[in-house]
């Protein structure tokens, strides 16, 4: 079962660059053993940087079945996470992930998924992306807002 | 003008509280000086848990401009992304974050960006997601089709 699953995995990735819609990576979404959604990368396809297997598969699993928490469900993906789509994996509490290749091979396959981890995580030496923290006073007023909000539905 | 643009993230976040369409959070894109998209967190009201302020704002941003690529916009949010979201900024080459509230704010506020960031660092004690790796062998394969793919484009 497990092999088959990921197997759809893999042919997602290998349509994915047959077709040019983006990188070569798939996923799907199994729920007791039924396939839910699967999606491959289409960060080409759609100009969209977010639109990476795992994510484009959370959300179409997310649409059909009308709720964001995926705790019944599991995840193959052909390839391990990058941390934006490791962190929806959490985001959804999707509670079991399935992956075959590694950062480091998506790293000798020209991505960029393991320089982000070490960047997201401090281990960087050169890191690419400036922040600046302001108007921290302000910024709170929305947190107090949901403090006070009684109806208020954590996720 | 940066102040101007944070209260614009601001605004966003307390209008997605007031709305109930998702968490305390906003973001804005912005270009030479101009908005580009600005958002709010909706994970509530689309049911996406994907759907998170920046996430909204950067798909917005690249689906006005046509490209995946914004090297060439600023992010502004109204609290530090949570890994998904820095992520996703990173992926999409911005080079400038402006935020105000930290993760640690977030955490009082209910949410979970702090443990995330924990959990993808390997700082976590309890990690709430289980990862199997398997299969290794067969999901080398879409790397190779994209190695020999002849106009590919890197991104």
């Amino acid at each position: 079962m497990e092999r088959q699953i990921m197997q759809i995995a893999i042919d997602e990735a290998m349509r994915s660059v047959a077709s040019g819609d983006g990188g070569p990576f798939g996923a799907v979404v199994v729920q007791d053993g039924r396939v839910v959604s699967a999606a491959h990368n289409e960060v080409l396809i759609s100009n969209d940087p977010t639109a990476h297997a795992e994510m484009q598969a959370i959300r179409a699993a997310a649409t059909r079945l009308g709720r964001f928490d995926l705790s019944d469900c599991e995840i193959y993906s052909s390839c391990e996470p990058c941390p934006m789509c490791l962190a929806a994996v959490i985001w959804a509490k999707i509670p079991r992930l399935y992956y075959g290749c590694t950062r480091e091979e998506a790293e000798q396959a020209g991505f960029e998924d393991k320089r982000i981890y070490d960047q997201i995580c401090g281990k960087a030496e050169a890191c690419r992306l400036e922040s600046v923290r302001f108007m921290y006073e302000e910024c709170l007023k929305p947190f107090a807002m949901w403090a006070e909000k009684k109806d208020r539905k954590q996720y």
